[in-house]
């Protein structure tokens, strides 16, 4: 119960030191804040994370959504929470002041999330899933669907879905088949079959609003004739009245390894009764429109998958600090007391290993969600458009890199608690199966490489790549001058300058017409940059360090964090960076291993 | 259902043609048998392998044993495929003549338990542990125990168990707390908790022999002082029949991850009722009778390892070949039916990953199996020997090498299956659950990183390393002559070499005295270590594959299988055996990133 889930100085460092959250409120948008509301707001997220969420995330895991005579029952902890969490206002948080919202910078928002996500990734996910419905909501929805939609969803009584996954459509979104046909009435009707709708159907909120991609009658096939719908479970009057139960109905439960509190849902649309919906946003611009969400949903993602690490790394450091096994090697004496794991060189390693890829993802994490802000409210039009650049290009790292390996934290967190860590007794078991999902969610990892190496990359002409390529050698520029980080700036100036000669060969094969071998190394390719840009932000935090490092009147838990980031930024130059070269070279000789194997050679 | 668990193609060339099983029918021992008699006995193995054990593992992880009134209550099909086993004969395959057995090869005998590893490894579980008890009686039992224990065992009546671990005593067996009172009348008394026992308790069998090691009371203190005891759950008389029931007790059950199918236990011997043990071997030498059976345990861990990589392997297969998602890059219409995923090259890369790893491994573990043979049967004292020496070396290898990587290749299995891999609809997610077992057990893979450079490397004067270096050395010479594996033998002959002066920098520097970081990177090293010898495995199996391949006579089935060994061997010397590189760099630069790591810092 009291094992730790967040590490309330690192939010610190990265959130202020690093990140400077303050500067943001010096911005006409978040002029009603200042480093105390940001303070504030991340110790209530802390507290109620604690006491509300991370209290019954086991719970849920054992107890899993159930259907009782065809309604979900999900166990009363969630709803108890996500109403705290609605009372405290983290719901609307970040929306305008307008719509009840407090306009927190979006960094901060995030920095709260967190908190929530290292508690208990399965409950918050239904507030997740709503603020991203409200998000839409208020980019595309007409103002008379914001006031029957959104607001309530602001305020907590109407939850939002995500409806694009059909059985037969997953990563090939083109391929939805889900139909809308206009009635004499303007009125549409849906029928189609979703799967895997996280929050599909419950019965703690008074409505679920769907947002639903949906093909009207008569679009062109592919993702250009896809549109948005707003299909809500109770029909909504003008006033807001609640009206007859909708054609959306529940057809069955999904049964997952891990992420188990999130009831997810296959739905059937217009099947017994009608499916009324309501067109969100232009006609057959509905993946623009998701699409508009998709970066924030990407960050969030790989926050989810950075917090979940993030905490097993936390619980596998206290386990090692409390669990005496064994004797140091020079140590031959069995009368002598056992003596703490962390006292091992190889859990010391595995800890290391944790603490790097966490906290490494932690700080990209928090960098691209201050990259939306600065999207949005930069003072000056460059800084906006390289903000949105920068965002776009880190937008499939965020999401892909640390669920591959903060999950990878996980399988450590397990292996440092022994037979232990693998019984239901520890968090530890449990992070490693909720953490599995997000390399396969909000777009495959395979996708994600394919949108970096076949878009991201190349957008724009290049200056995304660029600008980012720029940025880190800044970092590794600032780091060669000073002779203690010296051999580390050159170190990710190699690395990088490596990143650009790949890409250079990569475009070559490219434009040469060989599109399929182009991409068919993409993953490792993702996997390299993502090395790369943690190592950025792993130098970044080093250089900050050794200088608050040098004010003689640091406590001395501020002078072992500060050595910490240090010592944890050189493993992660010593132990993973140099993995980049074998990649680099891989994708450089443009190997056909992969593309060219056959199926009947399996 | 009918989702593949093996693959008896590559069964058959790994026993007959990479590893000649039919050599070992020449050999004295074993001329009761012929190939025939080999392959009538996988045959066996592979269909009550999925008759029986395939048809309820999901079911023994869904309903896993529960204490009902103070019993365990395990579901009726594991005990039904445990009796058919038993009456097939194998759980005395291996044992001589005179106690029943079938003088079987360890080498045919590990391919046949693979079938039922693949299948269910939780339920095989208890089997697995009643041969080790047994081997274990045989080497070190009287003949009035032998009679006793082993016969019903060996019959299928009384089930075998091990019990080492304690709470405060997991991988530091020296701190075993467990005592024995030498009675006046001759019987040990034993006192003491022991935890994570597997199939400590349950209602299957007619008695449970458990091997205990605890320490006779005035011993000294470390593992010098262990001694093993056979501690029945039923008393049994001499004659055989039972008597009262022993004060072997079960304290509770443990909630694992996976490998649900076997009850783990916590045990109180002596508690309440009085908890009588038999000394097996010699005083104060328990510790050495159990590791006289560990090569063999730790081959069954590491086979245990594989056959859930490779049941995960054949079932992404099979699931990549029928799933249609996605257009080709080149394919722009989405008017177009979509492509089995197969056809895409991430998939591809997913697959030939998985595929390197669990075969490369299987040939591993079977080539390990074959030196347990050669070890007590080869027909020269120093075949003997040098089997002997190279399966003490490959051992802390084929144990950690497969529960790290073909867990790994578990979680690629699930992602190919994307979001229907992590539902519990499919077998992928349980394999993951299941493997993640594997590093934990029968020693941590921290252990045996131990044991490979600590103790194996250099015992005998380094003849082990040297013996297994030659013989990697002759296959990379081999292929290395001939032109199409040219490239790859000098490629392997290289990492060889820098496996060879890795070692030469950390015995330099254990030589200085600098223990602590000669082993603290140790980890590493096997991981180096493990790739190479995989790459050894893999270019045995191209030699081998290419000779038949040059058959013009050759089925097309054959043909495709040879080209698939052909270009895995490729897609491993591509993608993994460079990854050695950097881990020798790193190894030989005596990095101290973790050894120096404060636990403030953290």
């Amino acid at each position: 119960m009291s094992v730790p889930f967040i590490n309330p100085r690192d939010v610190r460092f990265v959130l202020h030191e690093l990140l400077g959250a303050e500067e943001l409120a010096l911005r006409p948008r978040f002029a009603a804040h200042d480093r105390e509301t940001f303070d504030a707001a991340i110790e209530v997220a802390h507290d109620l994370a604690r006491d509300l969420f991370l209290n019954h995330n086991r719970a849920s895991d054992e107890r899993e959504p159930r259907l009782v005579e065809g309604r979900v029952e999900i166990i009363p902890e969630v709803k108890a929470a996500i109403d705290a969490f609605s009372a405290a206002g983290f719901l609307a948080a970040h929306m305008d002041a307008e719509h009840g919202g407090q306009q927190m910078p979006w960094l901060v928002s995030v920095a709260c999330m967190a908190h929530f996500q290292a508690a208990n990734v399965g409950t918050i996910a239904y507030p997740f899933l709503t603020m991203a419905a409200a998000n839409c909501l208020n980019a595309f929805g007409t103002p008379a669907q914001k006031a029957r939609f959104m607001t309530p969803m602001l305020e907590g009584r109407y939850y939002g879905t995500m409806m694009l996954t059909e059985p037969q459509a997953g990563s090939s979104l083109s391929d939805i088949a889900t139909r809308a046909e206009l009635g004499e009435d303007g009125r549409y009707r849906l029928t189609g079959t979703k799967i895997f709708i996280s929050g599909g159907d419950h019965e703690m909120a008074e409505n679920i609003v769907h947002l639903v991609l949906a093909r009207i009658a008569g679009a062109p096939a592919g993702a250009k004739g896809l549109s948005l719908f707003a299909v809500p479970r109770f029909l909504v009057d003008a006033d807001g009245t609640l009206g007859p139960r909708n054609g959306v109905v529940l057809a069955g439960l999904i049964h997952k390894m891990g992420y188990r509190g999130t009831v997810s849902t296959i739905i059937k649309l217009g099947e017994a009764a009608e499916c009324v919906g309501e067109l969100v946003g232009p006609v057959h611009q509905g993946l623009a429109c998701m699409f508009h969400m998709m970066n924030e949903a990407r960050i969030g993602v790989g926050m989810g998958a950075i917090m979940l690490g993030y905490a097993g790394y936390l619980a596998s450091l206290d386990y090692a600090r409390n669990r005496s096994q064994g004797r140091l090697p020079q140590e031959k004496d069995p009368a002598k007391n056992q003596t703490p794991i962390i006292g091992h060189a190889d859990i010391k390693r595995m800890l290391l290993a944790q603490k790097s890829y966490v906290e490494g993802a932690f700080a990209l994490g928090l960098y691209c969600a201050r990259l939306v802000d600065d999207k949005a409210t930069a003072p000056e039009e460059q800084g906006r458009r390289e903000a949105a650049l920068l965002l776009d290009i880190l937008t499939p790292i965020v999401k892909a890199w640390p669920s591959d390996w903060c999950l990878e934290a996980n399988r450590l967190a397990i292996q440092i608690h022994g037979g232990y860590g693998y019984t239901r007794d520890f968090p530890v078991e449990q992070h490693y199966r909720d953490n599995r999902l997000n390399p396969i969610h909000e777009g495959t990892n395979g996708i994600q490489a394919l949108d970096l190496l076949g878009r991201k990359v190349s957008m724009a002409h290049g200056e995304a790549f660029e600008l980012l390529l720029r940025e880190i050698l800044v970092t590794a520029m600032t780091a060669s001058l000073r002779a203690s980080l010296s051999t580390l700036g050159v170190a990710l100036a190699e690395a990088a300058s490596d990143l650009r000669a790949t890409t250079e060969a990569l475009h070559a094969a490219r434009d040469k017409g060989e599109v399929e071998r182009f991409l068919a190394n993409a993953a490792i390719y993702l996997e390299m940059a993502g090395h790369i840009a943690i190592a950025w932000m792993w130098l970044k935090q080093a250089l900050l360090a050794e200088e608050e490092a040098a004010d003689l009147g640091l406590s001395s838990s501020d002078r072992a964090f500060y050595a910490g980031k240090l010592a944890a930024c050189r493993y992660f130059f010593a132990w993973e960076l140099p993995k980049t070269r074998a990649q680099g070279e891989l994708l450089r000789s443009l190997d056909t291993s992969c593309l060219l194997m056959e199926d009947a050679m399996f």
